[in-house]
């Protein structure tokens, strides 16, 4: 464990974070709201502990295994510290606990606020606030296609070898190769989304922070009423497809993009991605109907299908009350919460990969039963998964039942009752957002005491890093030969 | 799959509950109930039917593997189905199913209940409804112990080897020696408790009806407030200890009466399994005290004692209306209703044993994240633990999180709020009984509707049955080269 590592890398990423600081300062000046000094503090504060960590920490020229975890749990931490700052410094958040809540949520693209109006912000702040969603969406992707396999997570070795690019079937190995391609992907789609809201009626401002938030799957709105607000079945209409699109592997998207047609149809994730969630739409569509939530068919599936893959990517935007549904439909939608997109998006969840290669499993296991000689093995897009990818995915499903349970008892200790209680891990450990009863979607996340908040700040990180990288850090023996700093001076 | 073997066995299980069906005549001439001869008419039936398949069906000499899956789940229904009798002919319970759901409630040994005041059933009554559940312990302990481990459903197969017994350490291996052996630990341990409640003021009729539902962990009481309408501690107390027994191995009790306190100490799982119900205890005790349920420390003691193992072995009873209690002492008590006793017990539940598995995988999963080179195995006892054992058991709990879900869709899909609706699965598939909001321990499940019923019916017997015997059934490969019975007219 080298801390001198660490250091430096946390420090490059103050560096970067003080130079994107900068760029909210443009629309705080164009709609003179009165912030821009609050983003250059900002900005100065992480350049000086940027500066200040770059330059006293030696960098070793070899990251190991161990001091990926930490790298990768302590920049959400040290992100969401610096971007609270516009929010706390401004006033406008008068607590930091909530400020660094709102920033976590949105450096891990979940979209739970603690603002009873976002409006108040003032559009520098909303636009800060909807690109740091858009920025973690970025780290994510990069960090579930490429370091989360190599440290191997939960299975996510699994899409290591699954990535496409310049070599036949292999992305670029190297992680600055995949980072470049990927991002120009998440870019590209980001441009258009923007566009076509604007086509479809929406302020340049309003459109690029829903695209932000959209391929984020983060779900911050410029407005309370989130995409509702809008009144605009067009809107509904382009936000859908980018939430699906958002949902969706990006090195599949870089496939498709490079015209390889043929392994973006043979993805069985993607189909089964789809499945789940037309399946899903046409559930709580019907039920819907059945229980009269609205006075025509077309409204059923206008919010359903909204309703539906916002939450299964664990986007969050809502045009429905749906806290106001019957109970089966809220029931599907706290499932849905759980599932998330498909593995290398920018959802939260536990993803589809692991679903399906769960329901493999049961299916192996019921013909083993029937005919317990036969020899089965696996297999994902016809390639074997190994048995050691299967234990993780199953462990790692029983993992995630457990750190819901137990942050689920901390947060009622406090005193939420059980729904808000238990919903509000659920929508911040799959990195949802709006959640039900007490943090339904017309409701906030302020009112729940500081302890909670810390431990729903603690799902966010734990439900967006795989929750192996935060409980490792737990782990006494992970601390074992610290190596501190060599700091440039001891050089001298 | 021989149908005729099927048939000829559930023959037999008909003809023994047609003998049984007499004991409670016994109890109605003694109080004069009037319900003697409903008791006569169920028992002739039963004769009849059994009689009937055992004369008509010729069992072939040798059980297949695929035979044992059926004949498990079928002996299960079919003593539901007749047990119910009584309860309908007697005009007690007027719905067919309800009367169904009770029996099946008893022999599953969950303990949930459509009676509003259970005083109304009489006595002869209230005491097959304890004997069913006394009857389900019995036969459960030897599906658990002797049947399930050679079907090898959800890495039972573990506990197969673990059995002790004349041979230095595995028990006689044919399934009616185990049965004779176990059975006779489960009804030494009936009896001391009978006398023990007698001894506490109970009469023997309460007595002998209570000791059959803690052995069973079934948690059918005579009363309606259950445990808390005796008003004595001692009771309270004398419960407790059993209802503990109940929760341990009982081919470790087998051991421990033998002789052998060794290897009953050197059990991991039962330390495991202390360690939860102290844990727990202590936990609800203080939360209790902090939210000030009770007046006094040891009320909060005694009846957070209690309740806490009560819900750990899914036995049920109560001395507390736990419904009451603050959200925290709630979702811990949901989270123990998942939880059960050790395996081979009667208890329902994941079990102890699974449970601890997982924390052993997860923490391996761990030491491999930081030592990605070292190599360890699974030890149970210092016994080697297979990788398809751990494999089979995180399948498991998370298959059994699936049919959480989906059970609970259905259930809330007709109409149950989202406690009572995802509470009433919890309770039923892990044969608990009593649950939270509007099947609370002061309620009843007789307000569900028709088809939610059915579920939890399911529920109860998937749960008890270890989900994999059910969900077989349910597989259409499961029923090829469907062999039907050889009559025994087509033998001449």
């Amino acid at each position: 464990m080298r801390l001198g590592t660490i250091g430096a890398l946390l420090g490059w990423l103050f560096l970067f974070l003080s130079v994107v600081l900068l760029i909210p300062i443009a629309f705080s000046i164009y709609y003179d709201d009165g912030n821009w000094q609050f983003f250059v503090i900002s900005s100065a504060i992480g350049f000086v502990l940027g500066g200040g960590l770059v330059w006293f920490c030696v960098s070793e020229p070899e990251i190991g295994h161990r001091e990926g975890f930490a790298i990768v749990a302590f920049s959400w931490l040290a992100a969401a510290a610096l971007g609270a700052l516009p929010f706390y410094l401004s006033g406008a958040i008068p607590s930091y606990l909530n400020a660094y809540f709102e920033s976590m949520s949105g450096f891990t693209t979940t979209g739970a606020t603690i603002l009873k109006r976002v409006e108040v912000l003032g559009p520098s702040l909303l636009f800060w606030r909807a690109f740091t969603q858009w920025l973690g969406g970025m780290g994510f992707i990069v960090l579930s296609l490429a370091i989360l396999p190599i440290l191997g997570i939960g299975g996510m070795q699994l899409f290591r070898a699954e990535m496409p690019g310049p070599t036949k079937d292999r992305i670029t190995p190297r992680i600055q190769d995949t980072a470049r391609i990927l991002w120009s992907v998440y870019v590209l789609f980001t441009a258009v989304e923007t566009v076509l809201l604007m086509l479809a009626g929406m302020s340049f401002f309003d459109a690029i922070c829903h695209a932000f938030c959209t391929l984020a799957t983060g779900g911050f709105s410029t407005r309370t009423d989130s995409i509702a607000a809008f009144h605009n079945p067009w809107i509904d209409l382009i936000v859908i497809v980018f939430i699906i699109i958002a949902g969706i592997n990006f090195s599949l998207h870089f496939r498709l993009l490079s015209g390889n047609w043929k392994t973006f149809g043979r993805s069985e994730e993607l189909r089964f991605y789809f499945g789940i969630g037309i399946v899903a739409t046409i559930f709580v569509m019907l039920a819907n109907i059945l229980f009269a939530t609205y006075d025509s068919w077309s409204d059923s599936l206008r919010y359903s299908t909204f309703q539906v893959w916002t939450i299964l990517t664990g986007t969050g935007f809502h045009t429905a009350n749906f806290d106001q549904w019957a109970p089966m439909c809220k029931i599907t939608l706290v499932t849905l919460m759980f599932l998330g997109g498909m593995a290398g998006s920018t959802t939260g969840g536990i993803k589809q990969a692991r679903i399906l290669l769960f329901c493999k499993f049961t299916r192996m296991q019921i013909r083993k039963l029937i005919h317990p000689r036969a020899v089965e093995a696996i297999k994902l897009d016809n390639r074997k998964v190994p048995a050691e990818v299967i234990q993780s995915i199953l462990g790692y499903l029983s993992l995630y039942a457990v750190v819901f349970v137990f942050a689920t008892l901390i947060v009622t200790g406090q005193g939420l009752d059980m729904v808000t209680g238990s919903v509000a891990v659920i929508a911040t450990l799959n990195n949802i957002g709006p959640g039900l009863a007490g943090v339904g979607p017309c409701e906030n996340y302020a009112h729940i005491p500081g302890l909670s908040k810390g431990v729903l700040i603690m799902c966010m990180l734990a439900g967006r890093l795989e929750l192996y990288t935060i409980i490792i850090l737990f782990v006494p023996s992970y601390w074992k030969d610290v190596r501190y700093p060599r700091w440039r001076w001891s050089k001298a």
